[in-house]
């Protein structure tokens, strides 16, 4: 079994409801993945070593959850020529997500943060998958599969919504 | 001379103040790329023929700007399974931009676009090359490299602002 | 009986809670329509065909639902010259439901779609009504007694109001 | 020479700068419309009576621009049975324009207005034209010929920027 | 006894849960009053006639609550030499409340709208108390005592932290 | 002559250029008032000293600019009975006034300030006169008197925009 | 013992919630202090007396919470120049907490009020403690110990998220 | 001479515009400090070193400004336990500059970082002198004398006025 190529990274244990997403899509197709909590502002020194070690060990792409000022991402981009992925998550405090968005979005020249919908945590792991398809072909497949499979879903949807029409499809999908 | 692998897409001629970055750093770097208008609300059918024509030319990377109600990073998302990176433009007419980043990042669950900062295109080309860079490990040198050289230079304003005092130094900047 | 001239579209089964009141008032009204869901970025396909196969069968107005970076409405408007209602949907992980009513609202020239309030199915049912008047002055009857009767509950609550002070009035409505 | 079906109206003379675009739109298309300044605030009785009036002289749809607490597109809905288009106007004193997005978009139940985008005043027009459509099948021809034009322009931009590279086409498009 | 000089008029029933607050900060200092609804987009023509009448009876303050597209307060403004007190409503499909704290605030020159707090209807009849003390000094002493009770209740919050502490404070307060 | 009973008030120099506005009205009405700049942060005893003497003096209307963290107009209906009007100010390094309208608008209970539009000085030197015509009637003929002013002015204009045209009428009002 | 040199002050009752996670903090250090309730709008001379008999008293830092209108910490920085700690809170009526963090943070030149995050009490303690370490060493070692604590619990959830996999981890923090 | 206690840094030589004017405020008063850029994205090992090697040689308080996605003052915050004071800086491409806000406002639990109005730079300088105020009580005093030169000049300002009437105080600050 190789090495995992892909890092989910939270920046505390509250990130998980969240981030846990990420690991379900990749558990779906099977890919291996890191899944680690580096607390940035309580372990500053952890993203640095995490980064070197991680790249040493075979990571590509990194996908960073974080909420409020939401530095994860963009310091991980700061150490690495690896892609990083960045997941604004609304927390209790939060300023509607907002403070998440931009401090994740919004990173200067030099530095990019792919950044991804509010609590879009699956769509991040999806992401790395693309960008991995780069190197195995065979991803590209597992992307492809599981957007035609959402196709599928969002056809018989619609035709069962034109059979039975939408009284009985709102109670049929309570 | 083989053929480019990343395409610079941008919604209509008044985008091209912005994403003409993009192409900038790709010419840099000596890369090649594919350069389009694809006016997505004028011209709807436009997208799926490009995105067909040119993934089977070997396009691998979407980078997309626009502005407004920014539709065209997500629609060429829907079309492709390939990465596609969105690029929030300020208009005139923008609602400060906002109309843009969240047209651009709010995808739904499996359809990712990775949005870039506002008006970030020169950061899109680069995260492009960063995606490349799995399949291409030179690629991952130049980026490594243009980051070396953004903290080379980060350090010497540094040096001159210690040796020089602050006042000269803003002098000496204008 | 003759064909549906309006047609009610989502992007997803999750917008049926706000759009089914769309098909209820025109219910209502005994008008007949055509509901559908497009899951434009599952399906991006489904648009084009959509829209030319029912204008061919005599879809002459468009009512399109649709959360977060919502693009359907703006897309269906960019393949007809018949008029686009959209209906900015606010959802779980929304940004307030701004980012529904950016993505629609700010369309570039040339390709119009009248927005409607957050949530504003049953105003997009009315203004198509209104709008298919035009065609059918039976409908203008269909909307003046609509607003009669909340003019008449309106002016009724008033005088209620003064007939039994607001206290009482409280209580009555629970 | 038949009667103007259309009006546009504004609640005062600065917000001329952007709705006189409305008006182009029409006079290029040689369709007759009606161009009003309604003080709605200044002249709150102005609205019911020229509403009254213009519906008696065939007026059938309604284009009303307004900045800041912009009540105009909604009070006129509120006086007819016939479509109001709303058009929010970015002025001097404004919150950027929001507030006029929101007083025009977020009418109540049974009122709708259409909203456009920020200084959207051709798109009023254009959607107009949509609705009249109706009863005017050549209007439908007017705008499919026109959104045609806008097609064939875009195109030609994109061959433009193939033909001679995006530095040529920046220069030349100067 | 004489006649109310004050007016709560509210444009929904729904607007009541918060617009009864200010009957009662009235009906507390046995201050008349007369409360409406005015249903100002369903009913557009009972607030020129409510204006004039109750002018006529001596209404000297109107205190106008509302939501959404919250063109109340400044249509009665529109009638009225009189001074109006807004009060914005956050409803269950308000922008957060902006809406309408925008559409009553951002009133033209010329028609002042004394804009509350949102949700501030207390706040709306103390000031409608503050604006007739001009004519009834009483009112004056009134509002000065309600101050005053206000203060010394501030006081004995403030005294009887001191003396047992906050943890004891919020278990007695609960 | 008799003594004032309008101040008013703005917290620092630059705030001039927006409540200047409000002395040319009062001047125009030939209304006596009395015009301070009370810098509530740097001089922070200013405000109850002036407050108690200004109220003896007669003063019973407060107006009161400010911008950024616009903290005055609250702090003088902290210390006074008397109706007090905030005018929020957009100065150079606002939060789009934002910051302003929110730290005068959102008063707590028992403590109203009347605020009026950005930077909406003239509306505020208006509304003090309405206010203040509940004690001297004639008051309310000069704000009467204002407002058909504004409302033949808005009429003309309308009249000459129908005598001439849009364009013309665009020309001769530069 | 000591006189407490740090006061933690509110401007309601209804602060207590949030502002009492900053008392805690200062019990768990062991750190003496004042709490009190100074209804700055209510009671507006409670802030002038008070700041000059706690600065008499050895007070040496204020932190001050605040909702709404949040004038508090702002008043207190104009009376004292001993540094002052603002925290915004977010209330039942609060547009989503903007309002106190722009009342707060906005101060203008000379009167700085060091503003935490949203309902961040507990920041509030700490960097009251850094603020005092620069006369009292041991806090130094206090916060570093704090933060050290922290950091050691980051590494532990870190390692034993490594340890039992994210879905074990997710159950046994419930 | 003794060593400096106070580091003003920067994210890039683009804030030296608005942080050079907390440099001035420290020049203006004598007191010695440090002035750095820290490129913490371009060159990110530079933090942790720069705070480790400037701790020891005798820096007990931090200012950081930083625009966008702007991490520098909660990095610093991560790295010490002395007080961090951050600046958001509104920058070309930022969002308002409501990203700097958020960013460095949103800090969590633990690692407090105190912020500055937008743009407020010398507000930082001044609350760095009340800060180290705890250790040098002569601090304290100039504090307390710029403050009140603040007071002398806004009472100057207040007099001049009363003396010269608005208009020719308008004219006379030109």
């Amino acid at each position: 079994m190789s090495n995992p190529e892909i890092a989910i990274i939270m920046s505390s244990v509250f990130d998980m409801t969240v981030m846990k997403e990420a690991a379900k899509v990749l558990d779906q197709f099977g890919i291996q993945y890191e899944i680690e909590i580096l607390d940035l502002h309580r372990d500053p020194d952890c993203v640095s070593s995490f980064v070197r070690t991680s790249e040493a060990a075979g990571i590509s792409v990194f996908i960073a959850g974080a909420s409020g000022a939401a530095h994860l991402p963009g310091m991980i981009a700061a150490f690495t020529s690896a892609p990083v992925i960045g997941v604004p998550i609304k927390a209790i405090h939060s300023i509607d997500g907002l403070d998440a968005i931009y401090s994740i979005l919004q990173m200067p020249q030099g530095i990019p943060v792919a950044t991804m919908a509010l609590n879009g945590a699956r769509n991040a792991a999806l992401f790395a998958l693309q960008i991995m398809a780069c190197k195995h072909p065979s991803y590209h497949q597992l992307v492809a599969a599981y957007k035609n499979k959402q196709k599928t879903e969002a056809q018989h949807s619609a035709q069962q919504l034109k059979k039975i029409g939408y009284e009985q499809f709102i109670s049929s999908s309570k």
